[in-house]
């Protein structure tokens, strides 16, 4: 039955409308990187690897074992239309790892005793009919990810040759942070609904769950935080916890360890106690209890993410303790299980009124060495919040003792929802190869958060979700790549954006060499781009009130004057800029020297970060430009916008050439990319030239609106916002 | 290079574990009755309709005309593996509408002259090589429904000598209601987010708007209400109207016309007026340009439903005005475009303090012959509210100069949401088919409804839809049916249930003689099997507060009386029931004779109503089955547990018959379905013996747990609330 059911799909893709094709295509996005669609039987990579796939063997009998050996099948058999599994003896692919892996391959045992647990060997050892590949490992684990990246090299057609393969992940905990509430609400998340069935779990287990696993266990992310760090209680509810039992089951073959955030005051909220001080025996014993039970469903639970004493969230504070204190109460409840605490650091609300950007590093950096050693703190990549484009966060290199987490955004709050075409990998790499200087030159961001710079006992990445309900799970094909970016830079903090890039153009889009030159072109530039038309210079936070949808720099009336936009650039008829050198907020002393020299003086400042720290006349020459500040501005505005068109222009040149319904998506998206392109350039240039006084330079289109216009817009139904 | 990437799809499904090959699987729900998997070349249904695939044709040129050619080459090839379009010269299956059907076919003019707009026929005439099937209709939209319907009779295995058909719809509005929220929240939605993007709209496309208007043309449905009827005046806003006018856009070749939820406030919180009065010329003259604007854009617009003073809702009674005077005001603005009203009698939140199951027929009775004839009363099948059982609102039969509008529940407040195995054709059936005496014997709801009662201007079905962003649309395969059989019944009011429920099987799961016998023989007792568990023998409304999720009887405390459920089931030491009798509230006095005295005795109520209608003793005897009323509600409660387990036994011994992925999917959900059943009967006995202090039948199980634990139990996030 089965197969006649699904002949018929090709003709039916091969024959009819895409309207009606799409319907049942494959190509619609949800098989993410991982399509493996059939090779073309004329092509270098299918010769070269059809041997393997009719002849491979997977050791150990453990539920990941299993895992590695249906993923091959159902691999190869799209590659290749042919998969057969045979004994080890015969096998020309051999996956082994552990005890197996020593014992059959000795010469290989003492590179294998380099490698973490999680690191992997692949080898190609003989000649022509002797030939064989071999995938090696610690554990089944390794040989899981050791896989994944064997098919990857296929998938992106790599020269057999160059197959000769050692790696292991730079950092501990890869993990995403999925901002979920239990009513299945995304704060921030611009994708549909939150994955996570929670009404329907235990029992109710979504083939979602499954593929969102073998999504993440190929790129190395090994573990997921469920839920919002604006955290609800009662997912440390008994039958919540069977939920997220039944999600950890399903993930633990693919190596995704289960975290949780918690409410800080949940011993008041869940456990009825009159306090949740965390020096109280009382509640540290109600938090050994609960976790207790936690790992009685859950054996492998990876431990806790916590939000306190920010933007409302119950903390330590509350009761006159430090950060510290609060950390310290929960690691030392999971430390017998092996279970760690994140501690995020972005906090701003607290009493002492210092300059917003500056709030993080005063609270933290005199904490260091007084956390447990399973303690990590989690730090967004910029002192900020997730803009388009920040300054590293000055704790990178500030906290020999204790390990800073990176947090960066994977979902789009600032960056254009899911309509936007952002690769986000240059934005990483900018960050992760900036140079802190901690322990002298070439101490970078990238080396300090996988523990180069201080040996730091735990090491992580964490990116916070773009994951929803959508069919393509992102709602925008080309944003899963910042899911696949951010996976392939935890494990390695120094890979290349545009080599991840073109693997994943291969692996989700084509192999086609026109449609991998163009695409990969078009994501290396789009994050500038988005830059360009939002925040240029080092303009920050002028987006719309709490959506954060479209642009708003004339906002100065919430509840906290750090809220607004005009807090942040500081806009006058005199200049644009926040001051924020020695002659400022000085916030360039939290940074060290030589960069808070070069940082202190707008003429060694790099230009991306101009107005970031600094308030300068519109006049203002621009050194690598020679136009004046209000110029330039405009010109990169306006440059913002004609690249977004030419994302459009280009990605049109490419029908016929990736799978209809991708390209559909994709060219819808590209159409309200552009019009809010233009809005943000018209509505922030019309709001500065109010100010500035400055006519818009001639060469230039006026803009079709008039301020009170885009003043009067309202979106009380922007996704994502907080509830 | 898509047939490459197709063709593979078929290696994988074929030898894969189905855990991956159902991530790509064509058979996960989505394409719901419209599959059009390959026949067997050896069944005769493919000999008989061969030759019509390979040689077809569609006259006309509208848009509609070409929806029909692609849903023909589609499914053709689909069902065939071959489609070839062909002059109408050479055709042997040709659809033709209006002029050209005369002028080809004279001699079925005299018949096509007696069906309306939307009906069909289908004839098959010559012999052998000469044999023609003709698809005859006035307009293309008839020519549309008669291709679904030759569709269906292929799909379902029809013998061609018994093709000749004619057929048009018996009822002029046919449309879904979505109680979708501009936040995309669905109230009582239980299969996910609201799938209108109204965020990516007007732009973004998505291809399930075009799956969404070509499942309702198959069954018939003509119209859809975007927006929930507790509506938010924004969806009147200039720039939500465009995002309405793109689905009106993509729904318009399909024949599915948009209608809007409207709030009565509209001119207050829209148009900043002082005042909505509808008797005042300013709130009239704001309507009129209002609809003039919609107009503007979706020239076929419509109309509006309203949901007007209920439950907090504000509406004409808030200026002293009756529902005939809002009503008429917008129906006055509506009238110069072809608009119509669909004022909804669900009221009961109005001053005088009334038995709320007599409140919308006190309300609406007076008001008959006073609205003007472009609105329709759109009223639920029961005087309550969707219960599991109701018996009909009086108030069809009741208005001869008003039109009665049914609105039937298809989405699951009260009925298990989408766990539970519920098909509601019987349901439907048992509402349409009870005789209302309006015009002495025979005057059944469904021939008042359909205006063959009174002869009404316009007649119309609604129903309340269970469509969400599920892959499978209805967050349970076999809940699609519901979807299903109110469009077939909304067409047909008299159809049969079974019979509709049989091609549903044969479309959606597949043409196997046992699965169709299993599957139709589950889904016509399940209804009753419902009832069983959750509130026999007339209980009601003793559900979960606000969520409406699981069993709650013992609540007494909310906002008002006729919110609790003790209000309606009255169980006290001495007995239960609701005493609606002459004796009692009276409520049947709303019923003509002789229902009326039939329903005032309990000896001669109806068994499936006897506590909505009376209060006994809890040792009343039961004619039926000679048990006291207790015994008779623990056996109905035990039996509606044990039908559930079977439905569970039957459905596995289907295993391999069934696609895995559709197989696997019903399964979770069974066995949460078992588990909630066991809830209810558990907690609705303890509570009722806790008042009645009578023992449960030794023969019956025990309960699992004490009545304090059910007390016990909060869903605070169960899915569906209003908000």
């Amino acid at each position: 039955m089965t197969t006649i059911k699904q002949l018929l799909l090709i003709y039916i893709f091969f024959f009819f409308p895409s309207s009606l094709a799409s319907i049942i295509s494959g190509e619609d996005g949800y098989r993410l990187w991982l399509k493996y669609d059939r090779l073309n039987q004329q092509s270098i990579t299918f010769t070269n690897y059809v041997p393997f796939a009719q002849s491979w063997y997977v050791g150990g009998h453990s539920a990941t074992s299993k895992a590695i050996s249906d993923e091959l099948e159902y691999a190869f058999n799209g590659l290749f239309g042919k998969s057969h599994r045979v004994v080890q003896q015969n096998a020309k692919l051999v996956i082994v790892y552990g005890a197996d892996a020593t014992t059959l391959y000795p010469q290989h045992a003492r590179q294998l005793s380099r490698l973490n647990d999680e690191g992997y060997l692949i080898k190609i050892v003989g000649q022509g009919q002797k030939q064989k590949v071999l995938v090696l490992a610690n554990t089944d684990i390794g040989a899981l990810y050791g896989s994944y990246a064997l098919l990857r090299k296929i998938q992106t057609g790599t020269n057999k040759a160059a197959l000769n393969l050692e790696s292991q992940p730079q950092t501990d905990i890869r993990v995403l942070n999925h901002w979920d509430n239990p009513n299945r609400h995304v704060e921030r998340g611009y994708s549909g609904q939150s994955i996570w069935n929670w009404h329907k779990l235990p029992t109710y287990i979504d083939q979602r769950y499954i593929d969102y696993a073998r999504a993440n266990a190929s790129i190395g992310i090994n573990g997921t935080v469920l839920n919002n760090v604006n955290a609800n209680a009662i997912m440390l509810r008994p039958d919540y916890l069977k939920k997220v039992k039944a999600l950890a089951d399903t993930f633990r073959p693919y190596g995704v360890k289960v975290y949780l955030s918690v409410k800080f005051s949940s011993p008041q909220l869940l456990g009825g106690l009159d306090t949740s001080d965390p020096v109280k025996t009382k509640v540290q014993q109600w938090w050994k209890d609960k976790v207790a039970e936690i790992y009685q469903e859950i054996p492998d639970f990876g431990g806790f993410l916590v939000k306190a004493n920010s933007e409302g969230q119950p903390g330590p504070g509350d009761y006159g303790r430090t950060h510290a204190e609060g950390a310290n109460m929960l690691a030392d409840a999971l430390k017998p299980y092996g279970g760690i605490v994140m501690w995020r650091a972005f906090v701003y609300a607290n009493e002492k009124n210092e300059e917003r950007s500056k709030q993080a590093y005063s609270e933290f950096k005199p904490l260091d060495g007084q956390f447990r050693d399973n303690v990590l703190v989690q730090v967004k990549n910029g002192p900020i919040d997730f803009q388009p484009r920040e300054p590293y966060s000055p704790l990178f290199g500030a906290t020999p003792n204790t390990p800073m987490m990176m947090e960066f955004q994977i979902t789009m709050e600032y960056l254009g929802f899911s309509t936007h075409f952002v690769y986000l990998g240059p934005m990483y790499e900018e960050v992760l190869k900036t140079d802190t200087y901690a322990k002298g030159q070439g101490s970078t961001v990238g080396k300090v958060v996988s523990g180069g710079v201080f040996p730091y006992k735990y090491t992580g990445m964490a990116g916070v979700s773009n994951i929803g309900m959508d069919r393509n799970w992102t709602g925008h094909i080309i944003l899963q790549s910042n899911w696949f970016v951010f996976g392939r830079m935890a494990w390695q903090p120094d890979v290349s954006a545009e080599e991840v890039a073109q693997d994943w153009v291969k692996m989700t889009l084509s192999n086609n060499q026109k449609v991998v030159d163009s695409v990969t072109k078009l994501m290396m530039s789009s994050h500038e781009t988005t830059v360009n038309y939002m925040t240029p210079l080092g303009l920050h936070h002028i987006m719309g009130t709490g959506h954060h949808y479209g642009p708003a720099p004339w906002v100065d009336n919430l509840g906290r004057a750090d809220w607004t936009p005009v807090y942040y650039h500081r806009a006058t008829k005199d200049g644009i800029g926040f001051n924020r050198s020695p002659s400022g907020v000085n916030s360039v002393a939290q940074y060290l020297s030589p960069y808070r020299e070069l940082l202190s003086n707008p003429d060694t400042t790099p230009e991306k970060f101009l107005l970031w720290f600094h308030h300068l006349p519109w006049d203002y020459k621009i050194k690598s430009s020679g136009r004046s500040l209000w110029d330039e501005l405009a010109h990169r505005y306006y440059l913002g916008v004609e690249q977004v068109a030419n994302i459009g222009e280009q990605w049109n040149a490419l029908e016929g050439l990736i799978a209809e319904s991708q390209f559909r998506q994709v060219q819808m998206s590209n159409l309200i990319h552009l019009q809010e392109a233009k809005w943000w350039r018209d509505a922030c240039m019309l709001y500065f030239q109010s100010l500035s006084g400055k006519p818009i330079p001639d060469d230039l289109a006026k803009p079709q609106h008039d301020l009170k216009y885009y003043q009067s817009l309202t979106f009380p139904y922007a996704p994502g916002q907080g509830h």
